[in-house]
């Protein structure tokens, strides 16, 4: 059970695991399998929940609940959604085909409708119905990207009893958490793959990483803070834990075990890739993620100012990323990854109950021997 | 004396100091007197040479020598030195002065004149005349900023005995300075303030964050690995150890000593920054560099793609530095600092002396006590 000091404790208390170790939510990337087997396996398993309906997420609660008897973390998006019926919308739509017009034609498929709805891989911020499922389940821990929702579904979900914990990325978005009675601070150094969690800024420029991100949120907040990013082995870890976060959150170490739901390329975009072979991009979903430099990344730049609001983007990039996919490759789809991808470890265990047995021990080898 | 690991003990041997703390070389901030002050404390002292010329580089060696009795660290860059008398780069001049046309009218200043020198500030390549200058003093260790010299001044540069170190920001750079007889690789990770020492990609985008940097380059070179970006106390210093580094290079902690060579309004700027408060900035050199966001970087973007090459694109800034600073504004200055600006311990010694012990004292606490 690490780390030992008083602060980790206090948070494994909360959480309700053996260990400060935290599978990071990655919705599309993994269910209930590699959240299961995480918990099993003393850490906390997080299920995604930001691309599912309701009823799919109600459904989903209850099948961990079956298979684990052990505390889990439900996670959502609170971002606003952008209102798509909007003439302004439409003209943003328009734009961005256009941009991709080269593309379509060279692919040779159709330049996708315009519906008015956000299309496929949309995700639905966390709202009434969501929280209704929460409140049934009552899911030890609950997390939020991009800030948190509004105070009254906020405080529903602190009235189910759960620990609430959000990603920061600056330090005043520590203490934007903090003072709106967020638990426990996710510190979010840009190293980490997937979305940005960023909510008071867009500004990628001053993103911080993790080795300074960490200790500056650690003396801003009260609360436990959580390292995430570019960790994906003990040293890693013991690391974080240097810098004074009382858990870690690994996401990208996840991405390639049995239990992970990811594409045939984005798996083999891992496999092949190196500390820099990933890039902040707003293409896929309209907001900054990082993921494995692709084509459509190095054709159209990996931010394109063109790129529609969150999480509307990817809608024209459908029958693309359907083409790619069909002859084997991952030129359009998005290949989530933070810088840690080239750590080896995360190679030598084929599943996640394997992959984080051995992070355990070999934590417990790195700190305390 | 830290790190106690078998590797860092070795890099102590190389590099003949007490700690494995090495003050990082920061052209026009930092000379003789910070270089020596942390030497006597027990690090190694670095004298930055890449904007000196020769005869004043041997009379600072010299200096030196005369000064402290322990290793010390002479710093250059080898990057090619553009022709600025090819027509190109007179049209790049122009296209620059374009950009900023409208500042210098906001300023009431005149546009600096094409001169073809590369002007104010200028850094020139490490060449025959300063490899003499090494030759006749001998420093224990050398180390230098994007990539090696040409291999003829390399032998050289090693014949004389000197540990040669260089700046890697990738793994693939690291690997590059390894097969090339590199004796120590510095892992410069993206928080790090001042220079990117990016040599083999001018790709800012897939920079990576010290947290998944360092233990990727460790793995991928046998030579020992100095960590360097967004560490600014012990918390940091435990935290690179632990990711495998030998010791660990710091910058922007030593800027607001005593004797640090820094204007006023970059030290006020220090002062006000938290860890978001930084860029990479291609605008007041020609080559990515870390500083505080200020006024000019706000107004035409922190990397203008009209900037020319390093090191000339300073020149044209010339008139607005002077315009800034003589109102006590660093509107149009290089404001260099790392992510861990805001980090405190350093705001809480006035020498470079008390703030090594300090660091020193720290270390020895977090990891042996």
């Amino acid at each position: 059970m690490w780390p030992a000091t008083a602060a980790a404790r206090g948070l494994r208390g909360i959480l309700g695991t053996q260990h400060g170790l935290i599978q990071a939510p990655m919705a599309g990337a993994g269910g209930v399998a590699l959240a299961v087997a995480v918990c099993e396996a003393g850490g906390l398993g997080s299920l995604p929940c930001a691309m599912l309906d309701p009823p799919t997420a109600d459904a989903q609660m209850r099948e961990m609940r079956a298979l684990t008897a052990r505390p889990f973390n439900v996670n959502f998006f609170c971002h606003t959604a952008p209102d798509t019926r909007a003439a302004a919308s439409a003209e943003q739509q328009q734009a961005w085909r256009h941009v991709l017009q080269p593309i379509y034609q060279r692919e040779g498929v159709a330049v996708p409708p315009l519906t008015g709805a956000p299309g496929a891989g949309s995700r639905t911020p966390f709202d009434d119905d969501m929280c209704r499922v929460v409140e049934r389940h009552r899911p030890a821990v609950v997390s939020f990207h991009f800030g948190l929702p509004d105070s009254a579904l906020f405080e529903r979900v602190k009235a189910t009893g759960a620990c609430v914990m959000s990603s920061a990325t600056t330090v005043a978005e520590a203490v934007w958490l903090a003072q709106r009675g967020c638990d426990v601070v996710i510190a979010q150094g840009v190293e980490a793959g997937g979305h940005r969690g960023m909510f008071l800024s867009s500004d990628i420029t001053t993103q911080v990483g993790t080795m300074a991100l960490v200790p500056q949120v650690v003396d801003a907040v009260d609360v436990p803070v959580i390292a995430a990013g570019g960790i994906g082995d003990a040293r890693g870890v013991a690391a974080a834990f240097a810098l004074g976060a009382s858990a870690v959150q690994l996401g990208t170490a996840y991405l390639h075990v049995a239990e992970a739901t990811i594409t045939s390329p984005h798996k083999q975009a891992l496999k092949a890739a190196t500390a820099d072979s990933t890039a902040l991009t707003n293409l896929f979903s309209g907001r900054p993620a990082r993921g494995v430099v692709n084509r459509l990344m190095r054709e159209v730049g990996p931010m394109n100012t063109d790129a529609p609001p969150f999480p509307t983007a990817g809608t024209a990039l459908v029958p693309l990323k359907a083409a790619g996919e069909a002859r084997g490759v991952g030129d359009y789809t998005s290949l989530w990854a933070g810088q840690g991808v080239g750590l080896r470890l995360p190679w030598q265990h084929d599943t996640a109950a394997a992959l984080t047995s051995a992070l355990v021990g070999d934590v417990m080898k790195t700190m305390y021997m």
